[in-house]
């Protein structure tokens, strides 16, 4: 391959043991470059996977797109480096950012996850008040037993983070005819709820919540926000979600209110070891559904990413700044 | 207790084999009394159940609200009567209707089920969608498998039936972003629906249907309407859901398919026997969610039908016609 003048080298990176949605593949790259044509012939491109090309590639690259960015050295190994890309929203894992040069925007991919978002809250929402685990329990038992239950409208919804997933969480509230009550770092008014307060003022709401939903990345603040005292101060009967990050909430005191049948259930996303072992105790927690961390993915996801991206390559070439840059401090 | 001149009376019956949300007590008279405090002194109410005190109330009522009205000579049996209010929405259990006499109305409760019915679809598409039925078993089996599926929003929906039920599944599909196709008898254009046909043409739209939701009355026209062949011919993957009365679908057929994987699956909320026995082999159907008959009753249910019914009672005496008036031919 002849190296163009004026052309840039963006290295696309992924590691095998993530679910095959998250890598990023020759075929992704060959069909984004044909729906960006223009921009693309500005690009040579590589795709590597496991590191094995990594240190070759970092030598010449101006971008990168990568999960999991290399730390050590970074400044040195890939010496034109301007701008990385990840592939996810959440980027805690790279917390504190003391490895990322001043001069290199990280941005990530907030923003992919709240359409998909919005209907697993919905579904979430609707299968706690139709208490539908123990419906299915019920079936797996072969008992028939009608649970009437009185349509959710009407009742109050609690969302922590009102970012991509929490204005997602909002919306599926919104569609259902609830109060939407949104906890937020500045607690600033928005639209799309009816009522915002900042998270130090959290206790003054979650004993309203019929509904918690967690949807806040996870930062040193939001880090065991939900503790056990707010968990056991939920209203009785209360159903609870997590789409966020499960260190934010303390599933242990959870777990013991599930059991003990003092809420209504619980829909989680994420766990802190994930895959799930087989001996967890959260597989058979009383009204509790195990969701494998896929509330807020699309399978389109490289395909959206890489769309993106495109948008902010343009931003880059015309001196634009970039969206999606996350804040090295808040760490979102 | 001194009858008034100018007072009706109105009989409640209920059996006590039936859920107690849909039973009749002296608290739910009495409650709804006071809701409507005007209108109730212009009655005199009795209340039995089980038809242990059906013969002596006929003799005199002017009004009855009935799951089962007595068929047997009627009008012999209660002079005096003037109008039926059944408990339920459905009236195919009272077909034909030739023991009706020609000037008893008989209203139904139809209206009383779309707000739940809405939620209930929402659900239902949602979990079909999301492949929850496999997720679930999952849970069951200690396995951390993610399943990604796309948002919902851009696919179809045929629903067959268009009345109360019907037009909560059409809002809950439109909320959902989907394209809604109904089918009625008339095929009449409603804006509820981004197309309607009639049911003689349903041919040309299953084929269409990512999701198929059953919410028609059972009727002479709409037993079996979902034959073999129908369901032979739905899409694969695509997803089905009854909430209207279960001989209007071949259940054999549908079960087929579920087994053989050729439908993503099916939520049933209705069954040729309720409750289902212990031995019936939908419990254990692939990825088939057995609801037991729970998907439209609020279990507010009584509270809304004697709201409804002081509504018509006002009508009445006001000399307007009822609403919900059954069409005796038609069967609903």
């Amino acid at each position: 391959m002849t190296i163009k003048t004026n052309t840039y080298h963006l290295h696309l990176e992924s590691a095998r043991k993530r679910p095959i949605v998250f890598q990023l593949h020759q075929a992704d790259w060959l069909a984004a470059a044909k729906r960006h044509r223009a921009l693309a012939k500005k690009l040579r491109v590589t795709i590597g996977h496991d590191n094995e090309i990594l240190d070759e590639a970092l030598k010449t690259a101006d971008f990168m797109i990568n999960s999991t960015p290399p730390k050590d050295g970074l400044r040195a190994r890939a010496p034109r480096l301007k701008w990385i890309q990840t592939t996810s929203a959440g980027v805690d894992g790279l917390m504190p950012m003391n490895w990322l040069p001043q001069d290199i925007p990280l941005t990530n991919n907030t923003g992919a996850h709240g359409a998909k978002a919005e209907e697993s809250c919905l579904m979430a929402l609707l299968m706690l008040q139709s208490r539908l685990s123990e419906v299915i329990k019920n079936q797996h038992d072969h008992v028939w037993k009608p649970v009437f239950t009185t349509p959710i409208a009407g009742k109050t919804v609690v969302v922590v983070g009102f970012g991509d997933l929490g204005q997602g969480a909002g919306r599926a509230a919104k569609k259902l005819g609830m109060n939407v009550i949104a906890v937020t770092r500045s607690g600033k008014a928005t639209q799309l709820a009816d009522r915002v307060v900042s998270s130090k003022r959290i206790d003054s709401v979650l004993p309203k919540a019929d509904f918690v939903i967690v949807t806040t990345p996870l930062t040193e603040e939001t880090r065991g926000l939900i503790n056990r005292e707010r968990i056991n101060r939920l209203k009785p009967g209360a159903g609870f979600v997590n789409i966020g990050r499960s260190p934010i909430v303390d599933y242990a005191a959870l777990r013991e209110r599930l059991e003990k049948e003092a809420l209504c259930g619980a829909v989680l996303d994420v766990f802190d070891i994930e895959p799930l072992p087989p001996d967890s105790p959260y597989w058979t927690t009383k009204n509790l559904v195990v969701l494998p961390h896929i509330s807020c993915d699309d399978p389109r996801y490289i395909e959206h990413l890489l769309d993106f991206w495109f948008s902010n390559f343009e931003r880059f070439l015309t001196g634009k700044k970039l969206k999606n840059i996350v804040d090295r401090q808040l760490g979102y």
